[in-house]
């Protein structure tokens, strides 16, 4: 029996690790492009300022170290094509250029997602990168060394940009951040996206938001970006705006395509193709709250994805196969010292899920208020004014980890605003206010659900 | 209508808070035998280091503050006796020494705990103290200042002593911690109770486990512990040996008393008298995860029973009313650096309560271990073996109150292990390992239980 895994980050490295406990025996390769497998992709930003120091600590296994596990990891290969009906695979060697062909009796598609390149005049100049994969740090690294540049824009306001602005302007440069919508952070409410600014602004980072780029101009090199019928110098620029799914190799080898453009998988992480599952960035999943198809290209959950696919793909076929359930759409993201996470649906996103939304907002502190170092922490609950279940949170501030975790914990086990009210948490003045900003926000939801009903039966 | 409230610190408080809110034209009265009501009890150890600093900051709301919401708090006021058939109090004013009569129309025992003094020689001297009250931690602090003491003992390894033993070691007192048990920290597993110890230890507080404390020696003022046939020299001694529900009222009044010793009260937080509610330390409830009572004497939870208590003594009799549906056991404490939390059951409670319980623990980090400044932190999580249900969880070091709140709302929501494993939580370098420590301790309970399931099928 052979597995192969192609793509070897998160998802294919973990499928192939787990393959191989369920069955010592099978033969298991893993064909990655990039010149290392199991890289921490979330740790790239903070590579550029040096706050991880050095690449080879986001290598989290080397090929050897899959060898001691009987895995074959082959890296700078691609597979180029996928053949279902006689299970073969083409594979190009990328130093070589040579082009051989590989079969399989099981195979785990983890190709993962790559970065979207805007088509802006000048995106091609020297000194624009995205940030995607160990390499782009290391051609980053490589030009800064370089160049020194002085002058940094990142154009995006998500979770890679924000995350980019913060590291580069910790080693020195002058940043500027450019965002087409309103604001940053735009799966979040706009009093958290308003928090994230201003941490932002407050350590040196400029923020442009409302603004579409129109072009990068140089001379070679990137020296300027042009937006909102003006110019700033900018010496380096990185691309945020955004990733998507790579699913040409499955969608060519004729796998079924979800509305969210990531590879449609059942419960099991299995493909509309005989004997292929996939996982990880790659794959459309299902959003748990909202019933409906979600993609969401994380390294956890592409972790989880992978276990489930690899036990699944080395398991006897007919047996009993784990399941994965779908996601709540919980992330986190830190700006200085602002930590920002959310679980669930925002509000917007709640309404068009065909909710009607309530919620509830606290300004609360992360220890008991006369404990010395208390922080503030900001929290919203997102319910629905129905039936009072639970459909999301936000939090920004010292905690909002933990804040978001017991959120996330709850919509897992679909608990309601009176649930959270009583719940047993744990309390000590070094870790909260004797009520938990959870309880507070709920305590909150609780009474305006009853003057509501209130208004209901004086009404009737 | 007139409410009355025996007990004005977090329950009393909070019952008549609410009842105001619910009630604007009830007449409402707080006895409170204490010169202080509203007092966080819990900030009392930090108080005696100066980490707290000054003793108004753990007053939470004055009497004047309550007489804005016109809710009138009498304080060194004791009620002696409750008349339920007439519906009259028999008061103490504990200033003038006065008795007089008040009368209800509802009321509410929030008579809180007691701390228990145990019956040893020697336990009279001066400079052997108790802490539970606000007056008590006065007392201490002003026989500290006078005497100066050098050498202090604390009796009992629960969170009072533990957190005692930190303050007073933070002032330059040598601190002799004696618990009679073989190890600190009995509520929780010994994986535990080692870090605890050891946590103490390195910051210079000797520990003496499986000692019972024989007398107390001195002339007048304590001058030494007596135990396991040795002496050590002690000029001050806190007892932290446990509290007691405070209970001889509503019992001489008839109420019923649970199997814990506490008052029994129902969900609504009703005593078997007429009219008459109780919250907080002075009454018993239901532990969620083994069904059976619970006495809890805990800030937050005596908050939330307040709540419910207070609103429901304040509604016209026959509407719908709140209900409090128990606990789960959670606590936390902080000695040092270590962060120390668990909910639910331990091991040992779990069998007691009629289980089979399995656990996974994990030794993981609170941060990806390449971002700079992850430190360690211990969980075990504990599940039935028959069905795969948490029964509870403990955590000991960087992170471990993020790690019980994810895993008390996995016990509020009936989880079982295989929910936690995919369970979709927040990460980000900075919060974590890629798989929350949760997720990884489920992911071995779940390998666990295949193995031993696979173990009864390769039997039959």
């Amino acid at each position: 029996m052979r597995l192969v895994v192609v793509g070897g980050v998160a998802a294919g490295t973990k499928a192939a690790s787990r393959a191989r406990r369920v069955d010592p025996g099978m033969e298991i390769t893993v064909y990655q492009e990039e010149p290392e497998p199991s890289i921490s992709e979330c740790g790239l930003p903070y590579l550029l300022s040096g706050m991880v120091e050095g690449r080879d600590r986001l290598v989290a296994r080397t090929p050897e170290k899959f060898a001691e596990q009987d895995i074959e990891v082959r890296v700078r290969h691609r597979v180029e094509k996928i053949h279902p009906a006689t299970k073969k695979l083409s594979v190009r060697d990328l130093l070589t250029g040579e082009a051989f062909e590989d079969s399989y009796d099981r195979l785990v598609i983890a190709t993962g997602a790559r970065a979207v390149l805007p088509p802006i005049p000048g995106a091609d100049l020297d000194g624009i990168f995205g940030l995607r994969f160990l390499t782009d740090a290391d051609r980053i690294m490589a030009y800064v060394g370089d160049r020194s540049p002085k002058k940094a824009v990142v154009v995006g306001g998500g979770y890679i940009g924000l995350e980019v602005a913060e590291n580069l302007c910790r080693i020195g440069m002058e940043v500027s951040l450019i965002e087409g919508e309103d604001r940053v952070a735009l799966g979040y409410g706009p009093e958290v996206s308003e928090k994230v600014e201003a941490e932002l602004e407050r350590n040196g980072v400029h923020i442009f938001t409302g603004e579409r780029v129109e072009g990068f101009v140089g001379d070679g090199r990137v020296r300027g970006v042009e937006f909102g019928g003006g110019k700033i110098e900018a010496e380096l620029v990185i691309l945020g705006v955004g990733v998507k799914p790579s699913v040409g190799l499955a969608q060519e080898a004729g796998a079924k395509i979800g509305p969210t453009g990531a590879i449609r998988v059942d419960g099991r992480m299995k493909t509309s193709l005989p004997d292929v599952w996939a996982a990880g960035d790659c794959v459309e999943t299902v959003n748990l709250v909202s019933g409906g198809p979600a993609w969401v290209p994380l390294g956890d959950t592409a972790n989880q994805m992978g276990r489930v696919a690899g036990t699944n793909a080395a398991g006897p076929a007919g047996e009993q196969v784990l399941e994965f359930p779908g996601v709540l759409g919980t992330g986190i993201f830190k700006v200085y010292d602002l930590g920002v996470a959310k679980t669930g649906l925002s509000e917007k996103e709640a309404a068009e899920a065909g909710f009607e939304p309530a919620s509830a907002s606290v300004d609360a502190r992360d220890r008991a208020g006369y404990y010395p170092g208390a922080e503030k922490v900001f929290l919203k609950l997102i319910a629905d004014a129905d039936t009072g279940r639970l459909l999301g949170a936000e939090a920004a501030g010292s905690g909002a980890d933990k804040l978001v975790d017991i959120c996330a914990t709850a919509l897992w086990g679909g608990l309601s605003y009176p649930d959270l009210v009583n719940i047993d948490l744990a309390y000590s003045p070094p870790y909260g206010p004797a009520l938990s900003p959870v309880i507070q926000a709920a305590t909150i939801l609780a009474g305006r659900f009853d003057r509501a009903r209130e208004g209901v039966r004086a009404a009737e």
